[in-house]
This record gives C-alpha cells, structure tokens and sequence, in this order.
C-alpha cells in the first residue's frame, strides 16, 4: 500500500473533519487552526518508540495507541489546559500489518475523543522499529496556565492519587490522564507536573525550578501492591503532583504528602528524615 | 550523562529565551505560547530516520540538523505562511556524542534563526537509531492559508527553482525553504505545494485534491546536471509549485512549467503529450 493510500485510510479511522477551530485536518502541508481568542496556547510533544518506551510483549496495539495519547493529554492537565488537537508521526514497521495500525489508530482516537481532542495532522513513514511522536495542542486562559516554578516554601505538596501503579502493574496499563483535575487546580495551585518518570525526579525537579526542597510526610498513598521503591521511584503513574499555599483547601482527589521547605540545597528531597536520591526513570540511564 | 543534564544543555545551544509570543519555553510539561490575534495557526510535523530519510555517510551532524529543520518550513512556505516556532523530538543513539548532538542543534538553530523562528520545546530519549521529529509553528493571515485544493482548469502551473536538484546531488544538500515566496503568493495563488516527493507525485496530489488534470509544456527548469527522470520523480527539492489563475502575474522567481485542465480522470498528468505516472519519493515503496 502506498503512503498516500495509508494516508486517506487514517483519515477515516481518525474522523478527523473540519469544524470548531480546525479549519483543514489531515491532507494538506500543515494543518490549519483557528486558536480561540484570549487564550495562552500549549505545546507538548512525546516520543514513543519500540524497545524504549513501548514493548510489544506488554501491550495490545489498542493500548499502545491509547498510552501515546495518554502521554501527551497528561501533559496538557500538568498545565492545567484544555486538550484540543493532536498530531501524531508513526513510523510504521514491516511487523506491523494493516489490522495493527488500524487497532493502534482506534485506541489514540478513542482515548482523544474522550477528552474532547481531534486528530489534526502527523506524519507518516516506514522504519525497522515502530516510534510515535505524538504532539497535543491545548490552550488556557491567558498567563493562567500552570507551571513548575511557582512553589512557595509553605506550601503544602498533594498527588492526584495511589503511587506506584505502572510499576507494581509491570508498565502494563494505561494511564488516565487528569484534565478534569488540571483545570480545577488552575488559580489556585502554586506548581503542578505530571508523574511521568517518579515522584522522587519529578518532585526534584519542581523544586529546582522553583527554588524549594520539599520534606515528605513519610507516608504515601501506594497501591497495595506496590513497593515503596516503585512508588517512589517507578514512574509512569501519570498522576499530578501540585503545590497550594497553607490554608487553600485541595480540590476533591487530591492527598497531601508534604510541604515545600526553604534550605539551601535547592532541589533536596527529605523523606522520613532522609534524604531521597532524585533517581526514577531517564532513558539515558536505562540498559 | 542525564535527561536533565542533557535538557539544560540543549537550552543553552537552542537560547529559546521567552519573549515576543513565547511565554515558556524549553523546561516545562509544555510550552505556552501567545498567539497573534486574527492569524490562523499552521502546523506541520516531519519524522526523519536514520536509514529511511537520514544517512550519516551523506550528511554532517550540522547538515542533518539543517534539513530537518528546512523541510519543517518548507510546509509553512508551502502554506503562504510566516514561521514562529520549532519543536524538536530527538532521539539519540549511542554513536551520536555531545559534539555530533551540538553540531546538530546547531545547523537545526541555524536555519531556525535565520527564518525568525525560535526552538520552544520538544522531547528528548535514547534510541538504536536517530529519530528526529520536528513540529514547526507558524501563522497568517485568517483565512489566507494556501491549499492544495483550490486550483482550477485554466489556472497556469508555477515552479520555483530548477528541479532534479537533490536528486543530481545524491541528497547530500540542504534545502533552502521558499518562505519569503511562499508569503508573496497568499492572495494570489489558488493552490500551493512544496516538492518534497517529485514533481509527478506532489503536482499529483494538487490536481487530486482540487479535482483537476495537469498538462505540463514539456521544458522543465533543471539543473544541468540532472536527468528528466531525476526533475520528474527525484525529489526532495523543496521548490514551492503552484497554481496562479490565467492572466494573474506571478512573483519574480516563478517559471511556469504548465497549465491545469478539465477532464474526467482526477489527477492525470500529461507531460510531452504523454500519460505521466504519480510516482516519486514514498517510504512505503523503497527498498
């Protein structure tokens, strides 16, 4: 099949039609959009490839779909966004038949009209290994957006639920993006992220952008059958952590787990009286 | 060395500061950006692999960052559309070094700058193989976007530059995106394309998408020392081709190659009075 063929294929299992700010979808040289007026628009891309991110042993090809847009909506809620468009570049194995990228197609599309994004545009070309590079389009109200610099020393540190889910899983599932929770927090959380690579990196990395450390309750909220090793350090919960100043109360579904501290070793983790090593998932330390 | 450590670095080489429609650059969950008010947004995502679209014998680390950024541009100029801003999704192999990822950052940030656009995000991990997917930003006008679809019978054909180029050259050279053109025809042009997979196959999918036919004059402008097959199905040119309506006078730069017609079967091209096959560059038939 030729790539122009693929290419009208994919726009039928995408749906992906004009309307609501998207003046022209799949087919042209760029997509063309219509941002809504008074907004802050917000840009995240996320690579997926096979053997680094995505291992075929582990998920269906539905699921596999459905986490490369999980990844990028997860990043739109740690800003506090609304999720509009999403444009994905597959490049597409000789292992991977029709049935396959049909079934990868509907679990993106079905996780993105969930969350009421439509699929604008991509890429699409052939290579020895799968990778996905896939880019959400959100937007925000204007200077409203969230951002991981904002924590205060004061402030109290809540996750958006039970900790060390992907790893005790064995990375099987896929993850729930939090929008609902992301746009409840705008105005009133100080920092948010997403937990894409553990609490222990993740949380550092809100304090150096912001200039805290952070002192842990020393209890978490874990899923039964994960080790605190994994709640810690597993990554890929895809839950939100944010900051409120002392006295905001918390939407509902959040849980405290500390408070942001001043100190001088900006970006130092103190958990049950110890200091946490800022180590979780990096590819660049992996294998 | 880490994500993180790697990630400070590539702010440093890329000096995406905010500013000017940028509100958060490099170092969040996403960027946010401000969009001109009345502007309709454009946006284009172009995969290139190593092996399928990069070979390392062929290019310098700044020569590959370069192209993945013209051909990123080249689909705004193809839009009639002014470039804002870049991201980029890298994978790195173990055979790339700090110095061959510097020396790609910086051809990529070269030809970036040098067309008013400024590196805002992307991703960043590890792989067997480099894989760089960039998504590029840009804008114009509300409604002044060019598409393929508009062109009509009668319209004539326009081509930028002699064709056959990169072919002739064994795709060792860089494009130089057609964006100041691409911009002088918005207003003019009823359809607009950049010649990434030959002339046969790109004016092809004009003809496809606007419902019409081509009948090109026969005399083509080519670089010398290129064949006809290499001008027809070579590729990779990156020169804009266009429709302008008969009578309307084209820009300085545009050499007419023919003229759009009527006729029954979609997409048909006729070149020296002969049937002209839709092929040229296509992932999906190499190798």
């Amino acid at each position: 099949m030729r790539e122009d063929a693929w290419i009208d294929r994919i726009r039928r299992w995408t749906a992906a039609r004009a309307g609501a700010g998207l003046v022209a979808g799949i087919g042209d040289d760029c997509a063309v959009l219509r941002p809504a007026a008074g907004r802050d628009l917000l840009v995240t891309t996320d690579l997926m490839l096979e053997g680094v991110h995505l291992r075929r042993d582990l998920l269906s090809a539905q699921q596999a779909g459905a986490k490369a847009a999980a990844r990028g909506l997860s990043d739109i809620a740690a800003m506090g966004g609304d999720a509009r468009f999403l444009f994905l570049s597959l490049a597409v194995p000789a292992w991977a038949d029709r049935r396959w990228v049909r079934a990868f197609f509907s679990g993106l599309t079905e996780m993105a009209s969930r969350h009421g994004v439509r699929i604008a545009g991509g890429d699409l070309t052939r290579a020895e290994k799968l990778a996905a590079d896939v880019v959400v389009l959100g937007d925000a109200p204007r200077g409203k957006a969230l951002r991981r610099d904002g924590a205060r020393a004061g402030d109290v540190i809540y996750v958006s639920g039970a900790l060390g889910r992907a790893a005790a899983a064995g990375f099987r599932d896929v993850p729930e993006p939090r929008l609902e929770l992301g746009r409840k927090l705008r105005g009133r959380a100080t920092a948010c992220i997403d937990l894409s690579d553990g609490l222990a990196l993740d949380l550092h990395r809100v304090c150096k952008a912001s200039g805290t450390c952070a002192e842990l309750d020393g209890v978490l909220p874990t899923v039964p059958e994960a080790t605190l090793d994994q709640a810690l350090f597993g990554g890929e919960d895809y839950e939100l952590l944010c900051t409120l100043p002392a006295g905001v109360r918390p939407p509902q579904g959040l849980e405290r787990i500390g408070v942001m501290t001043g100190g001088r070793a900006k970006g130092e983790i103190r958990f049950a009286g110890r200091r946490l090593e800022p180590r979780g998932w990096d590819p660049f330390r992996q294998g």
